[in-house]
């Protein structure tokens, strides 16, 4: 296209702190030069300025080819699905659920088509999204593995929201682990990795089980036999510390809380998510919509400038930013 | 007895780095104005302090009395048991295995005899341990809990070293979590904490699982009706988080990695393991004796130190030491 890659941010749900977060962000992230394209609400976004005290001018797109073409600033793609008198702050209400969804799947039609290069969508909140009746994620995202990343951790999930004893009874196996393996080399490659060097996380203490010998093992055999720089099983206490320090790029993790232990001890403040396996590349926050702070100048965007920096990152195929990793350990 | 209590802390494995890391760690305390007492070849430990250029005095004792009227310093208590030519670095071999044994063994005497406030063991060799045919621990120590100890960061181990599959299928029980919660509370105040905030960790995502609402739910209701003060199911990727951050002062893990990752990914360097539900205070540090690093002055210390210094401060009733989080955190 010529262009640099724009990445679409929606504002999330708009009685929580999805508006809040989104503009402060965005005013960091001009702040080192950048565009930043927001699909929702004009006056949802510009209400979120006026709370947050951030004067800049806000420019209302109806393409995202103006963008393309534009300076660096702040620019809104106006969706105008909710009204004023529907915005109540820290409420659940199907309203809101429903505008939330609908600005999220105009942004995925925008990468669908290639006018996007990825899409960041803002914090969600499960109960309005229940009584919109409406499921977040378009029929080509629902499958689709977690990758948290906070500076030089980063954290592929082999299984979701799922039981335990389910892990256990259905997916520590050779053939899905092989998968998730081939899909992240094949992703940090596309994002500009070279090199990616993958280790899988054990499922047992010092992976010392039938699982992690009959497996885990034969899965990194056979990746390492296509060529992919796989490394494992590691025992699942040492393995994310060793990729904070550098002896890998990624960590495979098998169960939710294996990976999102490591990832929010360590550095809670930095996240952010981006989806593997999916046909764009989509990412979001580490955090819901925190309906308590809502609209009250509190939230903390962080986590949403983390995933500024990293998506732009990805999709000019110029790997993972690197200059967050002090502030994030240390804060 | 009119002193404050003394801990004994052994070399652990002779051919490991044990030697080198008990009087580097006893040199810093030193400094702290603090008497060290060792349990081991009196020979051995001169020579590791001949190998790390420690010139300290190390005076040999036989009795533990004489540390008890002592001035502050650095006494060994000689157990003579191996000779100078069984020293072989880097190598398993049954002497070492029975000196090491033989050391701890006598220290627990000391210490089970009221003569010694607690014990700490340097790192064992399992290797070692296999060729003397022994077990570490003696019968009184072998039903243990282990806690794992890093800056605030605290966390009991209801389960070992076990499959996952057996930690779902036999230890996720109301009335096993109760027990270590009586016993955590009970220790705790024991050691100077008057009133220890004990969260239980979730086993699923989001506590969202039937052994959180069946098993831990009435384990911690159970736990409120007798006066401690114990929270949970808190979703275990958030709740060694919110340790750090002061909200709990301990945190009771369900499996092995549930614990061990947190600890290790947050902060390997301060760690110290400190067993819950035995006689005495016994407590070592989070690694091996690292036999491809031995008597070469490299090993690490401040596990050990870290250990000298909660084992001290525990055994007085004052707490655990403060000092140490902020320099943990961010190393």
């Amino acid at each position: 296209m010529g262009f640099p890659p724009v990445i679409g941010m929606t504002l999330g749900d708009a009685n929580g702190i999805g508006p809040e977060v989104a503009v402060k962000a965005a005013n960091l992230y001009l702040e080192e030069g950048e565009r930043v394209l927001m699909i929702g609400e004009a006056w949802l976004a510009q209400r979120a300025l006026d709370l947050t005290g951030i004067r800049r001018p806000l420019h209302t797109v109806s393409a995202i080819a103006e963008v393309h073409e534009a300076d660096e600033g702040l620019y809104i793609l106006d969706t105008g699905r909710l009204r004023p008198e529907e915005l109540l702050p820290g409420q659940a209400t199907g309203a809101v659920g429903e505008a939330t969804v609908q600005a999220f799947h105009r942004a995925c039609e925008f990468a669908r088509s290639g006018e996007l290069g990825g899409v960041i969508f803002g914090p969600v909140n499960s109960d309005s999204l229940k009584m919109a009746g409406l499921t977040l994620m378009p029929p080509d995202l629902r499958q689709n593995y977690q990758m948290l990343v906070t500076g030089p951790l980063r954290v592929a999930h082999l299984t979701h929201h799922i039981s335990l004893r389910e892990v256990l009874d259905k997916h520590i196996k050779c053939d899905r682990v092989l998968t998730l393996l081939r899909l992240a080399d094949h992703s940090l490659r596309k994002w500009g990795m070279p090199h990616p060097r993958i280790a899988v996380a054990g499922l047992n203490p010092h992976c010392d089980g039938v699982e992690d010998s009959a497996e885990l093992v034969p899965a990194v055999a056979q990746a390492v036999q296509e060529g992919i720089d796989a490394y494992g099983p590691v025992a699942p206490d040492s393995v994310f510390r060793q990729c904070i320090d550098g002896q890998y790029d990624l960590v495979i993790a098998l169960y939710h809380d294996q990976g999102h232990i490591a990832v929010k001890t360590w550095g809670f403040a930095g996240n952010c998510a981006v989806m593997l396996g999916v046909p764009f590349l989509v990412a979001t926050v580490a955090h819901g919509s925190a309906y308590e702070i809502a609209w009250r100048g509190q939230a903390d965007a962080s986590m949403m400038l983390s995933s500024l920096r990293t998506c732009t990152s990805l999709v000019r195929g110029e790997g993972f930013p690197q200059s967050q990793q002090a502030e994030i350990e240390c804060e």
